[in-house]
């Protein structure tokens, strides 16, 4: 588990996030993405060596409409790299840990992607996050 | 706006949540702290170039009892470096966000802390972080 990849915060309005955490960062997302198989649109500010994903829904039965109708908009997951995501699957699932996804799923950002259910980590999701590396 | 410095997660029982992390990060926390003026005891873990703080409230009026009474065991902040802490307040005060501290207090890890509220950072509680230098 290295350092912390991203951080995802779930927004109603991407556009008007984007214009706040503009002024907060003083720079403009460095990248705008849609996710069209998770339901999401995001976008991505860099702070050092890492991330911040904003994510707006695009589906209403989507993960992130989701918490945004139980819990409002804020804080939804922490993603860490990994630099081998189906190791981890297995040895954080042997250490007890509920892993949502057996094999690991292609995210935004060119990651392989799991998520640890937030019933098993005191109330947090946490991501596992592994990049694409294609052999040209 | 540096790196992240950490993420706080308010959780019920810090040693039940110690144990947790240490086996998601294969490794135990590097620091253990109280912050008696915030009601808190802490718990340090690294991530790369990254902490992640565990919080668990030692008095009932605390931040973290009332966050966890609210919401429940979960994400409870991020903190950024910042190299002028008193600058950033300053700036991003009159760019209309709240700042809950108007002048910065002394946090845990050697840290004069000030945080932004959520309702300004779409439910984002922001910390700004500034490492203590002492002269010797």
């Amino acid at each position: 588990m290295n350092k912390i990849e991203h951080i995802g915060i779930a927004v109603k309005n991407l556009e008007e996030a984007n214009s706040l955490y503009s002024k907060i960062f003083g720079k403009q997302p460095y990248k705008q993405e849609e996710v069209e198989s998770e339901g999401v649109k995001t976008s991505f500010f860099k702070a050092g060596d890492n991330k911040i994903e904003l994510l707006e829904a695009t589906k209403e039965d989507s993960a992130i409409a989701k918490f945004i109708a139980k819990k409002g908009e804020g804080i939804h997951h922490i993603a860490f790299d990994v630099d081998n995501i189906e190791a981890e699957i297995k040895r954080l699932s042997s250490e007890g840990f509920i892993v949502l996804n057996k094999k690991p799923k292609k995210g935004a950002d060119n990651k392989l992607v799991a998520f640890l259910h937030p019933k098993s980590t005191n109330g947090v999701l946490i991501e596992l996050c592994q990049e694409i590396i294609i052999n040209e």
